[in-house]
């Protein structure tokens, strides 16, 4: 059974940051949030975790295998080199949506995120090293059939663009609802959902939901494994297997 | 009447690249993928350009104000600092739509996005600098009616997430259909839109639009300028006056 | 007659930033230090300018080409990423040590370099556009001949280092009191130097009393241009041939 | 007694990359080589290491804690985000200049820094876990009495960098020469030098050759710990220490 560990990571008070004194360039809060974003992938990614930049200000993280400690470095060299600090709140549990629902709620009860007094808040427990299988987490790399022929090729870049978002905006309502999983736009024509224990039905299904509401022709690689990492790297092999054999589900599955 | 300048920005054989010899490590793709988008936004906007991150291997620019040596400075920039290398296809028109359109085209014309031999093409031709008018951009930058009491403060973080995401794939759909406009996610609740000459109802209806199919409330700041950032600039302030007075479209309107 | 217009950088209060509350983590302030230099070098050079790390707290610029408004945008740009702020003081003249000198003593009058309320102070007066020549900068571009002969493949890389610092700490003494130059080193066996009109002699001398005082053995190229870029370009190009031709001293000289 | 663990950085082939197929940009070549410098920063210092930039082309890291799969782990990420790859060559040894000798002798074994064919190297075997000893670091922080008022708010930017580096060039010839100790210059007024088993009449007799010889008044606080980080960090309080009482040296010595 899956255990995944969830890490909210919150900007503290952002919102009025950037229209204080005077709304900022957007370029600058362009390059401050995405630079952010991709030093958090970096430090969290250092211990196998995976961080996905979801609205910039509210990032969520799969953090199995990072403890208290990892945390707190993490959140101290973000207060020593940006102008913004951040709250971490970890949740864990057999349900990937379930885990950030309870991150969220401790993070909450905190304050507002636009509260001033509330910063660097650090929450939650971490799952114990002792009790970490390699059944942890499981991962789920969705691309899109062709996406270079059918899209990109094919049509100017924001019709490829809108085809590609709006398959997004239905897999993740589809699996966020009916799977209890978290679903992240990655670039390109890629989404990685972190899941619970899932069938091969149930991707099926979630491509078949894509395809009649969105028309978008969706591929899955799963994999499963001790940390993001280990599970992230069995899904995109599997995927690769999917590409190779034209089919619609590979990897790891119950 | 607007005259919008875009680039698009699209990596090359970025597909293969990342599968080859084997898929590298997710969290060095998203790391480097920021960064080069950061690297952007930094070098269009020294010269008052926007970029967007859009898919991250196809980013979309509006460059008004950039000539073709910008264009090749930046292109070499990226040559010389990253394991990848862009090409560059500028568009311009009254519809932003349309400009993209004929810049797609131009490039597609080159070869496939997962072309090996189509390096660094550079194509098209930017708006002469004696006909550039203080109406040629139009921006609106969109956000959501008290996303934080709503939704990040009240929901878990990934069903606030599934709400502003429904929200900007009814948006962008509406406004490029309806609108001939580019809209781009921009972290948090915010969503800037790059138009043609659109009235108060125009907006009127795309807030509408949204609220009924997404459920989401919407409200709007436009700018105008000879430049992305100082249209984009206008449509800040305008947005600010929108929250402060309760009003829903505001700013620089036909 | 070159005209050398140099920007000294220096981060507000810095050192007091470092150890409040506590000493911060020590790679943290690297990363920061270094990400700030990387940032003011595409930013100056964009425009075609250079930067040096000097003492990464007090950072030199040579930036003829940038006007007012640019160092503005450069200021604003790391007040809105960075935890630090910055000040820019301008000096121009024939010398670019005498240009420096003004620039400096400027920024002094304004307040200590830990002076708490001193704050992003924007001073000085760039050359005017219509006064900038082709001979304005004078580049000279050293290394060491055979440096990954004699040292790095030969000697254990500290003592490789020691030879090549204590041939930049004899050179950059005597350019700058023998010549009115800053000369910076900027990695590998490598030495930038802003120079006034100096003459293939003046080379030689140096290049002579750089081997006589620490044994090291230096080239040069030389270049001159409107811009630091066109002739740190001209001074690279230069110094391949002299490469080439085992020459000492190359390049567009008096 | 100290047990240091160092690790050579070398960027394979370099030095013929910067000018193939002509010579590339200066800002540009700046911006990539401080960026890696500043990753590496983060990615050693995540598990408690510490890197100087040294060359930058040849860095040298101090790495008690890392073991072969960090390394390993560093290579891999620098090879995904950058256009240039890093050989990384491990040393161990009371002492931390005999320790880098055996690092550099086995790189250099493999092949020139400018041997095309060398990619990657990953040599030497780090302490094991069960050996390392709350004494394994010694390191020394190095910084000038009262510099902001003796140099930088007194003296033109280049004069007073003048007067650091080359006490900076004295210090770390004399800490090699007589003491096996690698020191580096990491900004403002700052040196840190690995040091083995140093006593008070060590830095004393350092701090005393620097003043004879360079006419520049040092002051520094000694640290030891397991790791780099725990022995910088009581070097960084051990020299607060010395300021606040205005003494010479401070800290944890023998």
């Amino acid at each position: 059974m899956t255990n995944t560990q969830v890490t909210l990571v919150q900007l503290d008070n952002y919102g009025p940051w950037t229209v204080t004194p005077a709304p900022r360039r957007e370029v600058d809060l362009q390059t401050m949030q995405s630079r952010l974003y991709a030093d958090l992938s970096q430090a969290f990614g250092m211990r196998d975790g995976y961080v996905f930049f979801t609205r910039f200000d509210n990032m969520l993280a799969v953090t199995n295998g990072l403890d208290l400690e990892d945390h707190a470095r993490i959140q101290e060299s973000i207060r020593n080199r940006y102008p913004v600090t951040v709250s971490l709140s970890i949740g864990t549990g057999a349900s990937p949506a379930d885990a950030l629902v309870n991150a969220t709620a401790a993070l909450q009860d905190q304050g507002s995120a636009q509260d001033a007094d509330r910063r660097e808040a650090l929450l939650g427990q971490p799952i114990d090293e002792a009790e970490r299988t390699d059944d942890d987490v499981q991962i789920a790399h969705f691309d899109v059939v062709d996406a270079t022929g059918k899209y990109t090729d094919e049509l100017d870049a924001f019709s490829s663009f809108v085809n590609i978002e709006q398959g997004y905006a239905e897999l993740m309502k589809h699996m966020h609802a009916a799977h209890d999983s978290l679903s992240f736009f990655v670039g390109g024509d890629n989404i990685i959902a972190v899941c619970p224990d899932l069938t091969d039905d149930d991707y099926d299904a979630a491509i078949q939901h894509v395809r009649e509401t969105a028309n978008v022709d969706l591929r899955v690689g799963v994999g499963r494994g001790v940390s993001p990492h280990d599970a992230g790297m069995g899904a995109k092999h599997a995927l690769e297997l999917a590409r190779e054999d034209d089919t619609y589900v590979e990897g790891d599955l119950a």
